[in-house]
């Protein structure tokens, strides 16, 4: 008896991302099937039962699939936004400045502490139909603009709605440990007892966190401080990343490494020992040339080390208010490439399957093969390169999201 | 008896960019009345006559409105892509071997020369459409693509063809002095009379060309050969403008002033000299981030020194496969102010008033003001910063061009 299937896209070229296919995983005159929202088939034409039966036959002509986009870093919900900031920075307006006109971190904390849940979400609806419009089908979101227990629950809470709102996959990640609130008088140490003993335990307690993230760097949290948010989490089972080396070295990448995290995000500062410790953790490197190109760093990402050591990479917006309003997970790819000289294919894989991996979700979605979520992104293009290439323009066909 | 007008917006706010009022020439509960595709109001609706009559009254709901956005530097019409050669730069191509593969301007030049009149413009729409679609109502579109007399024309005519295809202004340039083909076997000269002789005329004959452009610099042409093209230009009465001091300080930007040019652009090398002599001329600086970005410069165009002189900035996307495949002037805002430390206002102003005082159409469009053309850009927006301080996020709320 025929096999039956929901939908299929036939007609069509892949680039499946398979890590058992060499580079980009291409299959010509390839057919995607679909039953239950899952992948049943991906691959070549002539492999597909020919006497298959399917509900819905949708005709590509020859246009190409990947796998839905997957923006694993973004800090997408939040109160208020930061223009006048970069505004006044423009005029030349001084550090000292600019906080007394209310600016910084700690004016995003306070539009956050100041907004409903209702309206972190209204506010980050045009954000994640940003990314949606160019193919985004999961996305991580992350706390850290409430500081306390109960904004940083709401933002997560925020969050998880955005995921009921629109066909998206949305991983959440709790950064309490993202900056020392203003009532913490820059005590940090207190602070993160706050963040272990209460804050972590009440978002875990209420399912809102899929993992725990920290800002190790000089003007944020120190190794000692991350390593105890990182035992917390273990405690509590949950697995950990980290924002590391984004603008000095300070062992971020090695410890989160020695943590099993799923990865070390920014790495502009991280050295060898870190890339090596990386590696044999398996943690991804996730670079973020948004906020790179938005602060204007001068030093990158060490892409040779990680190229050498084998680490895997994957590419973000970043999105956040102060240093990378990025919406375009297109855009962050030609910025891999121009600014950080990623190959075509690590940025495509860095957006997919890599990306997939920095969320722990592989086995779900990031590569076009049987058993996975059938999360599609359709392109009007004649080549993959074309979407690294171009430069503010979007050439997204259509999209799928678990089948539909 | 009451004035009647065809269509006006109300409750808007408005950032006018008339020269005459301070900053963006805000006004608060503005209101912009239409009559015959112009603008026959633009001001405070308390200024407003109470009594007015409209066909249709818009209700902007507090949304801020600018002027249309004006793109006066583009080469959107070419055949083919570049996207394969940038797949191979990225993997370490040597200049050779790009070459050797089909890549540079040449395989451009191919390409075009391959293409019919339809397929320019089917190829270009969509570029064209991306533009649009961020509030664009004028853009320039240059040739020199073909760099032979027909396929010069038929670019041309593609160009033209486009403003018949969308709700949009055109203004073509005719690029010639682009670059050598290769039937000219490396000879300059020759090629130069070819471009002032045959060319030029038939383009001109041919009502073709609103301005005629080239390119100075040691890859393309020198300043003797670009003077015999700009005195070709005289003699039939068009305006000039010129790619100047893009890789070097070839004194491209005294040599365009000297000619009275609308516009000399890129910029990126030219001295106090050269910005002096375009302030005495009233010659605009065209600035072009997207190429500074995409071909790696290091060296800014002299902001400051434009500053000091009084020079008219305005911003542009130079869309062109080779050195910037951008379709976004909302990008080229936010790399103007992030790679040029431009302010918000001379981002606005560049790709607005400026824009228009570049083509030359000052008097027509690129301010909110009676007597100009009513074309508008509607924006979701709390203030203009964000137009500038968002990446690859398209606020547009609607767009008029023409009163509709
Ligand atoms: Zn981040
Ligand atoms: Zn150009």
């Amino acid at each position: 008896m025929a096999e039956r299937f929901d939908r299929i896209w036939l007609n069509a070229r892949l680039a499946t991302v398979r890590e058992d296919l060499p580079g980009l995983g291409v299959i010509e005159d390839g057919l995607i099937a679909a039953r239950d929202g899952r992948i049943a088939f991906a691959g070549s034409r002539s492999d597909f039962p020919s006497d298959a039966d399917a509900t819905e036959r949708i005709d590509c002509a020859g246009r190409w699939i990947t796998p839905g986009l997957v923006d694993c870093h973004t800090h997408l919900v939040f109160g208020g936004n930061r223009a006048h900031e970069f505004e006044l920075r423009l005029q030349g307006a001084s550090y000292e400045e600019i906080a007394r006109a209310g600016g910084g971190i700690v004016s995003t904390v306070a539009a956050t502490r100041a907004s409903s849940e209702a309206e972190l979400v209204a506010g980050a609806l045009p954000r994640l139909d940003a990314l949606i419009g160019e193919g985004v089908t999961t996305l991580e979101i992350k706390s850290g603009y409430g500081l306390d227990t109960e904004t940083e629950m709401r933002q997560l809470t925020a969050a998880r709605a955005l995921g009921d709102a629109r066909p998206v996959a949305i991983k959440t990640s709790f950064l309490g440990a993202h900056a020392t609130p203003p009532e913490a008088d820059g005590d940090k140490d207190r602070y993160i007892d706050l963040v272990c003993r209460e804050m972590m335990p009440a978002v875990a307690r209420a399912g809102l966190a899929d993992a725990v993230d920290a800002f190790m760097e000089g003007i944020a949290f120190s190794g000692d401080q991350t390593a105890r948010v990182f035992r917390a989490a273990r405690a509590l089972g949950l697995p950990v990343k980290l924002h590391a080396d984004q603008l000095s070295n300070l062992g971020g990448a090695a410890l989160a490494a020695g943590f099993s995290a799923l990865s070390a995000d920014h790495l502009e500062h991280t050295d060898d020992a870190g890339a090596a410790a990386m590696a044999r953790a398996g943690t991804v490197a996730v670079l973020l040339p948004g906020a790179f190109y938005f602060i204007r760093e001068t030093t990158k990402p060490p892409v040779e080390l990680f190229r050498a050591h084998s680490v895997s990479m994957a590419l973000a917006t970043d999105c956040n208010p102060g240093s990378s309003p990025l919406t375009s997970l297109l855009l962050a790819m030609n910025m891999g490439a121009t600014l950080f000289r990623l190959t075509v294919a690590e940025c495509l894989t860095g957006v997919t399957r890599e990306g997939a991996r920095a969320l722990g979700i592989l086995g779900e979605t990031g590569t076009l093969q049987a058993g996975k979520w059938c999360d599609l992104a359709i392109w009007d293009i004649e080549r993959p390169a074309e979407l690294v290439y171009r430069i503010g323009f979007n050439p997204l066909h259509s999209r799928v999201w678990r089948g539909q």
